[in-house]
């Protein structure tokens, strides 16, 4: 073994560390409760997967509560003192760890200019947790691996139970994220024996771009920054739209694209990128549960049908990070010990 | 010569471009009288180098006019059809060509829910320009090469412009304007000499990261755009405080971190980040006003002090610009011959 079994364990982890989360639907909802006056602003704060995680809390705030969410500029704030109205807004500020000092910065600021403030956090101890109003606990466990994956999957079910709770729609979300974490450990065997030949191919490969759109947005981002982490892959996350609007003059068979396909209504515009992409000459990869459905694709990581599409990026992510595993281990890295990064970041 | 004098001409030509705009000063005052009342929100749409232009339209609407303003997730409303409150809205469709189809469609929508819908395009006589209620031109003049150069700071000036209506601060920041554009033609000799041996160095590089934090992210969102459009080079562009929570990991001297440095109250997170990165072997450039600040950088691409932090955006991205000429020479590439791009992009 050449390293990398905690990452792995913590993927294996994710629909046990799900339902731990489900078991704790009232926690969620009491909080919940506390939100559901309409504000006219969600202000999402984060950084790195917990970011990605705030891409998608405003699609599951758009779509199950009608409500604006926007992920904001926490130098607007902290940096520039800008006197924006923070009144009638929302704030969730995201963090698995709850250190995050501009994070933390943020909410104390927002919550004195008279907004809502939320902390979703893997530890309600922290200074986080402390300066929020309210607080909600994403229930991953402790998670060791430097690399996030758990806690990032429980954040995006965190976000869609608070969303659904807005929109009245808990029961249903709540019972769609039960199966969805019955999907993803009854997936997790067969991609993990999928990615081993994939990884082999691309051990040489040190740049890709990884597309999505809409709800999976926040996958491609999340997939990318698994393979800038774990194995020096300088990946970059796009909209499907904005790769054909510029980066596509860059890709060709040594520089892949890794297209995340699901059955909604962004995936035309998924599609036609990766279309374009297989033109142009990049190899290409699908995974998702409509995987099969992305024309020449030289490799595919195929998921099942998930209950609502508004789901699937809790079973999209996970062949993106047991590729990243694998890929490591054919670069010969160890996720478990990546370089220069710690588990909290402390830095501004 | 191998190619990209169309590129760098039009690099050259942005200080005329700045003034062309700058003389229809009472064009852009004229529609900023039509969006001073003080709007919710404020929804930027956009793709490309008009999406990066958004970026640093958040901050130059938070900062001049204390408005709330957000680049939009475009999918929301014209795939989903989500049900958002559009009234008290202002959009802000960013399009050179204005014939981006998702851009248009978008702008539709929002304008039959209640937005005050305003295009900001080089083209008025566009799609886009017809589908908006109000219309802004950049006066960039006609850009042929396909990568953006003085599209791009024509639309940050002219999004500063409107700003400064809503903040009522419009001659300072014209005669701001001015001041700058002359300092860019100062300064555009002295950069193609001081790009020419870097990009020799830089010849086999395929990764980097570029690193800005608050006004100036756009900045390195743009750099990064160049890099990847002009010469396949995996650009990742990443906030000062986003690079140390895990790409980190990834920076070595064969992935190098560029890093953007203004005189403002970001810097010491961006300082930060290039020392953590220097710290972790990675080769490091420097750029902006500030360039001299960054401790350890390896090259450094220096320009004068900007009359206000606000605008030195404008300034800062000419150094990517003339090292992303610079750099397709040095590779080999012709960035005005880009493969799979053409210069109005009509996919979805």
């Amino acid at each position: 073994m050449s390293g990398g079994e905690v990452f792995l364990h913590e993927i294996y982890e994710q629909p046990a560390a799900l339902r731990a989360l489900l078991a704790a639907e009232a926690e969620v909802a009491e909080v919940g409760a506390r939100i559901a006056e309409r504000p006219r602003l969600v202000r999402l704060v984060a950084h790195g997967s917990s970011d990605n995680a705030a891409s998608y809390a405003v699609y599951a705030f758009g779509l199950l509560a009608g409500w604006n969410a926007m992920r904001d500029s926490i130098s607007l704030s902290i940096y520039y003192d800008a006197e924006l109205p923070f009144e009638h807004a929302l704030v969730v500020a995201l963090s698995q760890s709850g250190r995050t000092p501009d994070v933390v910065e943020y909410v104390e600021r927002a919550r004195r200019r008279g907004a809502l403030t939320v902390a979703l956090t893997n530890d309600d101890d922290s200074p986080l947790a402390e300066a929020a109003e309210l607080v909600v606990t994403v229930h991953a466990g402790r998670e060791r691996a430097v690399a996030a994956t758990k806690t990032y999957t429980n954040e995006l079910a965190t976000l869609a139970l608070l969303a659904a709770c807005a929109g009245d729609r808990l029961r249903e979300v709540a019972d769609g994220l039960g199966v969805v974490a019955g999907q993803a450990e009854d997936a997790l065997p067969a991609l993990e024996r999928a990615v081993t030949p994939l990884a082999t191919s691309f051990a040489f490969v040190g740049r890709m771009v990884v597309i999505g759109r809409g709800v999976e947005y926040a996958t491609a981002r999340e997939v990318a920054l698994k393979l800038m982490e774990t194995c020096r892959v300088a990946a970059e996350p796009l909209t499907a739209t904005d790769l054909v609007h510029g980066p596509i003059a860059a890709v060709n068979p040594l520089f892949p694209v890794w297209a995340v396909a699901s059955e909604d209504a962004a995936l035309p515009a998924v599609q036609e990128a990766a279309a374009r992409a297989a033109a142009a000459g990049a190899t290409l990869i699908a995974s998702g549960p409509v995987a099969d459905r992305i024309a020449d694709a030289s490799f595919r990581l195929q998921l099942p049908a998930v209950p609502d599409p508004l789901l699937a990026p809790l079973l999209s992510i996970v062949p993106g990070q047991v590729f990243a595993w694998a890929l490591a281990q054919a670069k010969g890295l160890d996720p478990d010990r990546s370089t220069h990064l710690t588990k909290v970041t402390l830095a501004r």
